[in-house]
């Protein structure tokens, strides 16, 4: 998507590591008109889909998910994170590994909110390693819901997640896609997407 | 708001100890078409105030903040908990007590994104002990910018939050604000606020 692709041209910070700062107009602020030209794009790419509600995870994930989730008129559903083991038989609950802050999380739904009968569509910032995605994954497997699709604003095409997702056949509509970085220029390369506005 | 306070009435769990389940609908899954009329209100409530900037915290205020923010068209800022000590000098930094988690919580906001310049509504999902608001204001404090006003979607009127925020003569707007709650019958009592639809 262009106006994310030259946001983040613009806001975007790179440092030393293959870290890509979006904290400006992503995950901290969080610019909302923006947020709607994304849900837009969501909404054309996943056209015809029926899709009846939006799962995230906690918690830069939910302000994405909430302005989708508005384009698309249905409810969203976020999985919580925990650091201690749930023993409530009303949840599904899955682990993720998270690199950036050297944990693993377990990460539950309820078991109320996630149904055979749901057709989601998954929301969430950052696609990287793909963790995150694969858990919501599993906790959608689990309730036996159907996933239509997979909406990421920002993937790193550079590592391996993209490719794991898109390997099970799964939608995934990424916004812009990072080839490659240079945190002594500024420079970021993006992957070419010919069927995006 | 009498929408609210019906939703809460049907769906609202009412468990021992005072507690009020509001999960189906606000905290866990999000209605968001109830989500837009619940801004469309705040909207009336706060009208001809200079908001530019709505502030909440992780995890389950985001969603509301998101389309209050699209309502108002400004960004979101959402400060962060974390439980370790922060370093970072670019941050405002204060302590939440978390009763429902018995734990203490350091909450940090960026300085880039709140500034002597904003003019920020708070929203947030509850209000009983006044606990997360009062860190808001700490941040908002620290940052030298002004607080127009407090949005809340359900106020336990019998905790001490409400008049705590209300005697600092801060305009604080709950949709809904629960007077009393029997666990044996479910019935729910609301404060009368005739000012709002």
């Amino acid at each position: 998507m262009k106006m994310l692709e030259d946001r983040i041209r613009k806001d975007g910070i790179v440092r030393e590591g293959n870290v890509l700062k979006v904290d400006s107009f992503i995950n901290h602020q969080m610019d909302i008109p923006l947020f709607r030209e994304m849900a837009k794009e969501w909404k054309r790419l996943f056209a015809g889909k029926p899709i009846n509600k939006v799962l995230t995870i906690e918690a830069s994930g939910i302000g994405i998910a909430a302005i989708v989730a508005s384009e698309f008129n249905v409810p969203v559903v976020f999985a919580k994170k925990s650091m201690s083991i749930n023993l409530d038989y009303n949840n599904y609950e899955t682990k993720i590994q998270s690199f950036t802050h050297k944990k693993i999380y377990n990460v539950i739904v309820s078991k109320k909110f996630l149904t055979p009968e749901d057709h989601v569509l998954i929301i969430d910032d950052f696609l990287a390693n793909g963790c995150a995605l694969m858990g919501l994954l599993d906790l959608a497997q689990e309730a036996g819901a159907t996933v239509e699709g997979i909406g990421i604003a920002v993937e790193k095409g550079f590592q391996q997640g993209g490719e794991l997702i898109r390997s099970k056949g799964i939608q995934l509509e990424s916004l812009a896609i990072v080839e490659s970085m240079n945190s002594e220029t500024g420079e970021i390369v993006f992957r070419e997407q010919p069927q995006q506005n």
